[in-house]
């Protein structure tokens, strides 16, 4: 059976779910174990649901692909049978990390070109880089590359922009990662569409093609406010409406982004965006560095989802999105690596450490941010940020199976008093065991499942050195 | 032989190095391989020299604990015959990093105390925390910890401050790991000395015991200019003068420091310590965060060493230290982590990323710190700031062979362009293989030879478990 046709199944079984309580009931009375796919079993489950519950020699179990119960071990071992265990004894068990922007195939640019004034950078090394290299093979072979670091990391759904979107979804299913992925449209020939028209047909081809896949949630991504006409932001609008697929936008990152949106349509960025009727609670918005007061109401007012990447705002020194004031204000705000050639790499831990502690510095109290409010950043916020909190960022019965087993006691994590901080500020990407999405174990005991990783470095190996040599001609 | 002999007569096999090079031409000219004691053969080394020269395909020769000869692997292959070979062809080849400022024992109270306002942090936290448990043994049980965890992220010279000094001398000799190891002494009581006149007696025996030795060098380390009193610091300096010791301080952490230094001694911190006659060419400075260009003018004039620690001066809501100033006016500037209680983490990988960033941030320009700057901080630039660059920081012949082999292509590493980029960006302690102090391998692929894991990290949950216990009390 093909992997569409056993996630299909997979929904089925799981919307079966309910109905099959009451027999399981009457089982367990019979003392017959209710049977479920697979059991993770044992360590502390660090839930994140609303009760922020987090269960000593806990486990969770998990039939079609969704969670049916989350649980104590001993309990959860009495009432059902597993076709397979994962032993998370001694380790963590918690909701699958959510890299909430990326542009997945920029890891083959990683280390290109650092350092450099912003405008050099870009016109110096990556829209050449782009220009020159950016094929649908270098999207597949970049996408690889970076879904197997994410798993590797404990990333189990990223939102993506980038060209070909349509083959980073093929990249991406075939792993059995989760990704909400926009196909990035802007005012100007890149290298899958050379005009707007090219663009729009692409995209809606893409949108309907991935319409209730189990795990890509296909998008649409326009640029950016000052890459994208307001007559062209109206119509990715209108096709999103039409299609009630979800619109990932990059949004006041700079200040030259915001001085320059100011001057031409005499609104900040976010205004301008809400006065066009563009924002709606399918809007996903990353960077959100520069913005007033004002602005965020209008984020919480449309239901935007609100993406933060520190690393990527300090190495480009494009500024402090201002976290604490959107958590006040209850903006649904997730977490993000940005691309790797600005980070560079996509370690969600080194996002959630960054995010606590640069809050800190620039709220000037060490109070801001704490480790569980981040680690809430990278799963249940994230997923509100992305609108796919009714299926992941958290461990609780009837959410996707999405979860992640995490080694807590090497050495850089001798000893442990307090989970959040251990997971927030000495744990690490190489501290990641296990990993399940959608049920399925991707990497077991640190072997990747369903890539083949000397392949997929092989592979950016040798684009690698196209790409060192394109830049020399 | 026993460790101190072993590297008394490693010294006195340096010194015979040079008149060692004229007979060792000869030989070559009869086509006889000089003998060294270990080769590292293949990769890229990266010197840190004066013109950063990074070769390709490299080696670096080592006899009696000293480099003796730096170059391509094939030229090396032929002029030395060696009794130890470490292969790192497609590796790294570095400096040993220098965690310039922390409190190694204190990795017991990693992940404590999070989160929280300075004071409470450190009157219900730490402080508690600390009179209830320091006491030799924990002093011992933290440090064996700490210095397995450096020497798994390719730290090879730290430089501390706590209290039971001399224990934290022998386990790091012990474990082969060069410090620069300051006694703490303070206006109030504490674990190891209850009066000055005590800390005074046990320190200057603690300096007079480790001079010479070629690992450990003794330093003496008033806590801060505003928790010991000037007529202290004025004989700390004299007891400095009369031993040629150095001394590590905490100088201008926060704001508050500022004001009551200011209030109380009509001057600013650095002001005030130059007035006193305390600051110095052996003095050693932790933080230097809020100093303004006349206090950068009097660090330089003096002879100070400044160590930056970017992630405890976030986590702890401190500030931000004007490093690019410090780099133009030509301050010794090193990187450290700063204890784990404040971090928490000895990764020096992470202080290079973080400084890295923080300063593009925080200058609004992308250019600053790049990476190349970064490592210098955590190599060249920390042995200046520790007075220790006669010996250590670079890959040349006659210093100190501390080095560090390091993975460059693991996943998350995937693809390389620049190695200064490469390594600050993309590569984790994680990545660290093989390790060298003073001419010994202390961690041959990833395996530790000179501590029991598995012993260190039994004792340290032990000692959590007290610990744990002694607050709840």
């Amino acid at each position: 059976m093909n992997l569409p046709k056993r996630l299909a199944l997979a929904a089925a079984c799981a919307a079966l779910c309910c109905s099959l309580l009451a027999p399981a009931a009457a089982q367990r009375r019979r003392g017959r174990a209710e049977r479920v796919d697979l059991l993770v079993s044992g360590g502390t489950v660090v839930t994140m649901d609303a009760a922020r519950r987090v269960i000593e020699d806990g486990a969770v179990a998990v039939r079609g692909g969704r969670v049916v119960a989350v649980g104590r071990r001993a309990e959860l071992a009495r009432r059902y049978a597993a076709a397979e265990v994962v032993d998370a004894a001694g380790r963590a068990v918690i909701p699958g990390l959510i890299n909430g922007h990326t542009h997945i195939p920029m890891v083959l640019f990683r280390g290109l070109a650092d350092d450099l004034d912003l405008n050099e950078w870009l016109t110096k090394y990556i829209f050449p880089a782009e220009a020159k290299n950016v094929t649908e093979e270098f999207v597949r072979v970049g996408t690889r590359l970076g879904l197997a670091e994410m798993i590797r990391g404990g990333t189990t759904t990223y939102c993506d922009m980038y060209y070909f979107e349509d083959a980073v979804a093929e990249e991406t299913a075939r792993a059995g990662v989760r990704g909400l992925l926009g196909e990035t449209v802007i005012d100007f020939p890149v290298a899958d569409n050379k005009t707007w028209a090219e663009a729009m047909r692409y995209t809606e081809g893409y949108l309907r093609k991935w319409r209730g896949h189990p795990l890509v949630t296909p998008a649409v991504a326009p640029h950016a406010p000052y890459t994208v006409s307001e007559e062209h932001l109206r119509e990715v609008r209108k096709l999103s409406d039409s299609l009630n697929a979800a619109v990932v936008i990059h949004l006041s990152e700079t200040r030259k982004e915001v001085e320059d949106i100011s001057k031409q349509k005499g609104a900040r960025p976010v205004e301008y965006l809400a006065r066009i009727g563009f924002l709606g609670p399918r809007t996903v918005a990353a960077h959100t560095v520069h913005i007033d007061e004002g602005e965020i109401g209008l984020l919480k007012q449309h239901g935007v989802g609100s993406v933060h990447n520190p690393e990527s705002n300090m190495k480009l020194a494009s500024g402090v999105a201002p976290v604490p004031a959107m958590l006040r204000a209850g903006v649904a705000l997730g977490l993000g690596t940005d691309g790797a050639a600005s980070n560079n790499d996509l370690s969600m831990w080194e996002a959630m450490d960054a995010a606590a502690k640069l809050h800190k510095l620039s709220s000037n109290d060490p109070r801001v941010v704490p480790a569980e409010d981040a680690l809430a950043m990278a799963t249940i916020g994230g997923a509100r940020a992305l609108h796919m909190e009714r299926d992941i960022g958290s461990l609780e019965p009837g959410k996707r199976a999405d979860l992640v087993v995490v080694d807590l006691d090497e050495l850089h994590q001798t000893p442990r008093y307090n989970i959040y901080s251990h997971l927030v500020y000495a744990t690490k990407a190489g501290d990641v065991r296990t990993v399940v999405i959608e049920g399925r174990v991707v990497m077991r005991d640190r072997r990747l499942l369903t890539l083949d990783e000397a392949l997929v470095k092989r592979q950016a190996r040798d684009f690698r050195d196209r790409i060192a040599r394109s830049l020399k001609q």
